[in-house]
């Protein structure tokens, strides 16, 4: 703060921002030059963050640079109780160690991208614990069945006959409740979360509090340029994704994503892009701009120096059995007996995703230790570490404590 | 138990009930011979009974009658929650001073009806007031909003757009977890709750109880017998009426519902109202027949000895400033000064409904101290025992402590 003008802070926040309700309160508490308290929600259960989610992250790093305090917010509350209808067997409810380590999960990613100081990692059952039956109901009380049903994703369920369990009217509650307990001044979402955002605006007015200006993120486009980038859909480069598997995936996709991409995951200036889409219609290879796109990313997540090198190992490792450079280092810590049969190993390592992955790629005998292909009922020792390949994509130097 | 057989139980049990759900089951329950526990629940912030609420409250005097437990639960949890939207500014959450005061009031009431012995007044605040949010949010799980939406009021509001909070969804949760937590056998309760009842039921086998059986009771007719008998309707006869005013509001019914209101309030038995019944088909005068409910209903509700002389005072007392026989007693104790305007007295005595019909009825001249007309600035002196008498209705012999 101090450093930039509101103008130039305000410019910043705006770029690649889809909407700010309202820009005019939010350059009213940029004025007061106190650090905001900028929310952003995290889902506990699935950790594994994606280029897609770095696009909020991106937001909140820029917020920081401008001096702000950001909440990254663990919703471990509903994640523990799971789903109280019964109706998805696939989400049990999370225990506080899968909590726990799901946090730390997050903590290596996006401390890629955040600064730790001005970074609280924060979990609503921290508030939401303390609630009563009667503070829930006093919650629900602040909002109506039928606006509820205008959210689009109920709307559409409701009007498909599609059933809507009760509990997820209290859901956006307890979200908006957070920006309550959290006394949030500003809250990212992406575009699907606008109506949940708003729910926080709506409660800080109830209880007296200055409503938080709320800012979307569009969603970003996978690799295939239409859709979504998603882990289920398969178009998305993961941010633990190996380097070369990261570069050659920035390369791959279209090329009329190239600005997108530049402005919503890229930290050059707008100016900087903007000089490199001009060369691209100068007649400048797009894949020399995308390149350039590619290292940036590479270098976030894995260094320099795999950033350097990350185009000799781009897409495969050529040929199983040869062990290419930059190997990426996994240390595992089983518990239990001294021997480690190939299968546990991959999965623990993160080689494969898993035991039925594992079984697949021992299978069509693609799993290299060393340079050496070996069969399904290899084992490894404990103290040991060596150079294994899961497939022509997967490799790393595993050493098992 | 016993004494009498399941089929007779069973009779006594259906009559006048509008339906049980379900026959075989509550067959199955009354078999076993162990005393089941027979829920229904009262609205905490409404103490005041009309016959009305008795038919129900006769209902359950006769599972008491076969040995059974009556559990008269208070529901409370939601009363000192009051309007959590704050649309009805005319209901203020309770204390648990209004609570304990309405409690008390019930109990006067209910004990002329129930056995004390085989009551437990019961306040949901016991079970609910442990909940956390979470298990609010558990609860929610357990049903859909499509279905909430099907309960009629609910269907009604939402299709003529006229708002439903979203903890009105709630309340019914509440409802049945109460079976729960009481282990309720049986639940009573108005044809309009026949949905709350059921949803007992539902959360009940969630939690692998047996599902109570529900009987729902009809909704009496007030004295225009048409519409039913409620306090803001005007056509009703209160439990606390005196006896000359209950006395002539009972002779004053359609001569068509004779047969329903002794069937629902009248603790003789079926054979004998029926030969009642004949009678007046044979020619005999209804007021005839209507006298013996009366008398059995003063009796009830004030004692034998105002039963036969309630037709002295039935009606006006005749004239204002006539002392009439049988003036209830009534004592209270206001705290504060010496000297009490005679609008406090008639407010805190209940002879007036509050302030402003006190200003009423001192305004029309109609206000009898001890057989005087007194003026609106009277005022009476602590240890006073005075006859007062409100319009030609109400009156007391009123002892200020």
């Amino acid at each position: 703060m101090g450093s930039v003008s509101i103008e130039q802070a305000l410019a910043l926040i705006k770029r690649g921002a889809e909407e700010i309700i309202q820009e005019d309160i939010l350059k009213e508490k940029l004025e007061r030059g106190v650090p905001l308290r900028i929310k952003a929600g995290f889902d506990p259960t699935a950790p594994d963050l994606h280029l897609g989610h770095t696009v909020l992250i991106n937001k909140l790093r820029q917020f920081q640079e401008l001096g702000h305090q950001v909440i990254f917010l663990i919703g471990d509350f509903t994640g523990m109780i799971g789903d109280p209808s019964g109706k998805s067997a696939t989400r049990p409810p999370l225990t506080r160690e899968d909590v726990e380590r799901n946090a730390e999960t997050y903590k290596q990613q996006v401390f890629k991208i955040l600064d730790p100081e001005r970074t609280e990692v924060r979990f609503n059952s921290e508030w939401m614990d303390k609630l009563h039956a009667a503070d829930m109901i006093r919650l629900a009380g602040q909002y109506t069945v039928a606006r509820m049903l205008e959210r689009d994703d109920f709307q559409k369920r409701y009007s498909n006959e599609q059933s809507i369990s009760i509990h997820e009217f209290l859901y956006p509650l307890v979200q908006g409740y957070d920006s309550v307990a959290l006394k949030a001044d500003v809250e990212l979402g992406g575009t699907d979360q606008k109506f949940n955002l708003l729910m926080g605006r709506m409660l800080q007015k109830n209880e007296n509090q200055e409503p938080q200006v709320i800012i979307t993120l569009p969603i970003l486009e996978g690799l295939d340029g239409v859709q979504k980038m998603s882990k289920s859909l398969g178009n998305y480069i993961g941010v633990n994704d190996l380097p070369g598997e990261m570069f050659s995936k920035v390369l791959s996709i279209p090329d009329q994503l190239i600005g997108r991409y530049f402005e919503l995951l890229s930290f050059r200036s707008m100016e900087e892009i903007a000089s490199l889409m001009d060369e691209i219609a100068a007649g400048a290879n797009p894949q020399e701009v995308k390149r350039l796109l590619a290292e940036e990313l590479v270098e976030r997540f894995h260094g320099k120096e795999a950033a350097l090198s990350a185009h000799k190992s781009a897409g495969n490792v050529t040929k199983l059995g040869d062990i290419p450079e930059n190997v990426p280092e996994v240390t595992i810590d089983p518990e239990g007996s001294e021997e480690l049969p190939i299968s546990a190993v991959l999965r623990l390592s993160g080689l494969v995703k898993n035991g039925a992955a594992a079984k697949d790629v021992l299978g069509r005998g693609a799993v290299y230790v060393d340079g050496q292909k070996v069969a399904p009922g290899f084992k490894l020792a404990k103290g040991d570490t060596r150079v294994i390949q899961a497939g022509k994509k997967k490799i790393a130097r595993v050493t098992i404590k």
